[in-house]
């Protein structure tokens, strides 16, 4: 449960508030609307605003003194077009605005995306709260023994009990010290500063942020994050992401599906295996001027 | 003139639907969607969309889960802490998007703030209108004499009166030649490619685009072209803008214009120099440990 | 010829002087340093600066304490992989500095590239030089007739010669008209400004500027431009700048060779139709899914 | 101690090598290249490239063919002006790449200057060290009585003895349990994922990245955290660095000193009391148009 009773009064206040506007609407957006879509155990992620919807990535493309619009068509024809030559600039037209809710170590991760703005809780000026995201036992992946960065099969039994006891424990400890350190309302106490006392903390502790972003930009992350190679704790962010897309600007996420994360990218030399093999060539590992793990990426790929 | 009946047409159709939404609204930033600002001869500037206001600043600035407005007073108060402290952050949480018609010698100083979105209307594609910008006599400035980035008084007489044939007849004759290259509708001619022909059309003809950005940059931007030493033809798009922003969020633009427009970056010599003076020193460019052109900019800023 | 003889003592001059330094040296880059590379009839390509090499990349990479480097094969098949996953924040760890001269008209393409660091000519401050675009009558092409953007044959004949005096003649009674404006040591006239006089110069002067970018930036851009759909102007100095990346960082740029610029996105479409083909069946752009365009396209991929 | 023999060693093999270069020198950053300074307890900063010198800005700012130096007087004095009239290009014209290893909250606030490149050592592939951030107790300031963001006096006694020991503590078990979670080498058990196990660590651990910024985007950096309302374990890393940068650009860093870290931004409201002062006038918060807390902190910057 990622909500207090008094957050869910507020998101609802607000949803039952709406207004005139000559703006772009985006229906489907206008539904997901401050909602809290709940992932992991305490994390969430909520739309608190948007502009543009389908329409207007054509509208900026055509750079046209109307709507833009001839026929609904036209755009979804224009958008695949756009989205086929890498013509980024009119989907940075639209621009998203999320509340996000989510551990330390996947903020750490989500950050590194440089091209959105975000404002974060502070934990200098405020105090966390007891949050700490503890996996459930199908998501405690042991490490892949052949992958590096990979994760194999759920640990089970006595390992797995071990591990959820030791997640449990330590986090809980370290916020009873966190707040000990503090001494919040204990006068006889000096009490650390926060901005230190955080330091204590582990980096499943939840966070929460605004994070803004245009929608080329939203689509490059989601391109990475709603991987398959990605860490399971982001993708269930990024997935979540996706569905609320969809509904956002259909037809530009559905150029999306197919050309970036249904499509691949293919090597010159993998071009040419593929004319080599339509034109009825054997082509193996050996003759293909591949090396082994490129290869298997390539076999992969082509089902 | 910057508008053909039919374009005027489309805005007012556009102008007239509205539709709701429960997103964040600016009353003061509706009133301005769609209508095309006359800027210089033939240019405009238009807002197409708007994505926040003053509540919205707070919000993020909070993470807060509802509005994030308790009072406007308090919102005030922020908004001012926030600007006084460089807190950029929750300004980019507000976004802009503007039609802007422009010639292309503004187009290519505006373009240089790198951190927004752009949609050009393409010359490569597409066939520019015969639209130049001619100064006014007024605006007519000649050379500084004494900087070399600056304009000193308006030329008068028989010389004003050959630069205005000058860049009459010259873009005239330009756009005459850009036609007759490219031969459009012409069976008989092959015709000159466009993304050739363009190179022909000096730096007054106009271009157009979609241009959004985050109220953050947006304010960088203003800081630096609505400043007096910004070229004329600017300086004109950046005033519009400001009296829109002003409309659009209140607050934050009474902080802009405390802290940035109205205010100044004192050296670390010259807040020595006010302390001296304030304690009754005499002080003079010579003991001041500025250079004359330094001392002379100092002078300027306390009056 | 696009240096004057003393610019071309200065360059001497430079090239003249070393120096010792602890830094990751490119042998290939110290050929090219400060060396004026011609471009277009005008134009020139030179590396002022550069930081890193390959092992750079993978030093970065690994985030290592000293050289990085193992190996050169081990380094090369990092870096292989790096470009294979989009790892693209290890390329960032090398930069590199131009000097170019173009024409205005390349210039304003160029400068969509927002992720790089700029310093241009400014026609505020100084004058422009009596230097503009003429194209070679081989490169005079007619518009396309299947292609809006595109190019099509060679004008010839009078058509040609008729274009190529528009041109030249536009262009010099443009420049006169500007030195005339300006009245630079004419005491009798005041003498436009600057600022204002260059309006009334065409798209083919050339202007120039100091441009600073990281490799994978750079990557980027010479993905769009030295494409065979990218216009013959800017083409030719993404060409030239291709070769100086493939003698600075070998290895990087063979890697970028084979997965970007000679590689494709197939989207999930094609993907499938490869399938399909493989397995025996005959596949059509009516079976496909695809539109016509998009056939058209995958076919030309597949050659 | 940050470094290990090994770790030293490699170090000192590169900065024995050294190698012949036409690139721009800076001899101040050449004695500091490789060189591990010492921050915090386990930290480090260290350089490992840079691009440019005071020379590189106003070659830049003036896009010349040579040098661009006539006398390093009129370097001085542009670069003076270029800072003083916010003229940031040619700043960005100097790069530098640095290695740093620092604790995890402090990265955190480091990373939010997202105009820099980054490439962060992975807990996802690697493990990471037994190495945690203690404050020395000078250090183990209270929360600040009257500024939520602020740090008061330093703990005593026993307040100061029970901090420590939870923090050192906390560290070690929670490192114990990663390593056993992780059951690396053990064949009885599974082992949890690394990505997974990483999540038990508290932020105090340390971490490391090569990080490569532009000047004028470090000098923004460095204004802002080398304040000293800055934090006081990321402003020690600042501080550093600014050493650093006043042996590699003395004549910016100057100017930088002066006009940025020792100047002030003052208000329209400001600048109004200071002419009113000067003028004899009594102002006092009462009659400045300022609140309580501006005025407090006008009153401050006056001393």
């Amino acid at each position: 449960m990622p909500l207090t009773a008094e957050q869910a009064a507020e998101i609802e206040e607000q949803r039952a508030q709406t207004g005139t506007t000559r703006r772009a609407i985006s229906e489907g957006m206008e539904e997901h609307l401050y909602k809290a879509h709940e992932v992991l155990d305490h994390g969430l992620i909520r739309v608190i605003d948007y502009m543009g919807n389908d329409s207007a990535i054509t509208q900026a493309a055509r750079v046209s003194y109307g709507k833009g619009t001839k026929a609904v068509s036209n755009d979804e024809g224009l958008i695949r077009y756009l989205m086929r030559h890498w013509h980024s600039t009119p989907f940075e037209m639209c621009e998203v605005k999320f509340h996000v809710k989510l551990p330390v170590f996947v903020a750490r991760q989500w950050i590194r995306h440089r091209t959105a703005n975000v404002n974060e809780y502070s934990a200098r000026y405020s105090i966390l709260d007891r949050e700490f995201y503890i996996p459930k036992p199908e998501h405690l992946a042991a490490q892949s023994v052949i992958n590096n960065q990979g994760r194999g099969e759920a640990l089970t039994g006595a390992e797995a009990e071990a591990v959820l006891k030791y997640l449990r424990d330590d986090s809980d400890k370290a916020y009873d010290h966190y707040e000990e350190m503090m001494a919040e309302g204990d006068d006889d106490k000096q009490g650390l500063a926060r901005e230190l006392a955080r330091m204590n903390l582990p980096a499943n502790v939840y966070t929460q942020w605004y994070w803004k972003v245009d929608l080329h930009n939203l689509f490059h992350f989601l391109r990475l994050r709603a991987d398959s190679h990605a860490q399971y704790e982001i993708r269930v962010y990024a997935e979540k992401m996706c569905e609320i897309v969809k509904d956002w600007v259909p037809a530009a996420y559905s150029a999306f599906e197919d050309y970036r994360m249904g499509g691949a990218n293919i090597s010159e030399k993998g071009l040419d295996c593929i004319r080599r093999r339509l034109a009825g060539e054997d082509v193996t590992q050996e003759n293909s001027g591949m090396s082994k793990g490129e290869w298997r990426e390539f076999e992969g790929m082509l089902g």
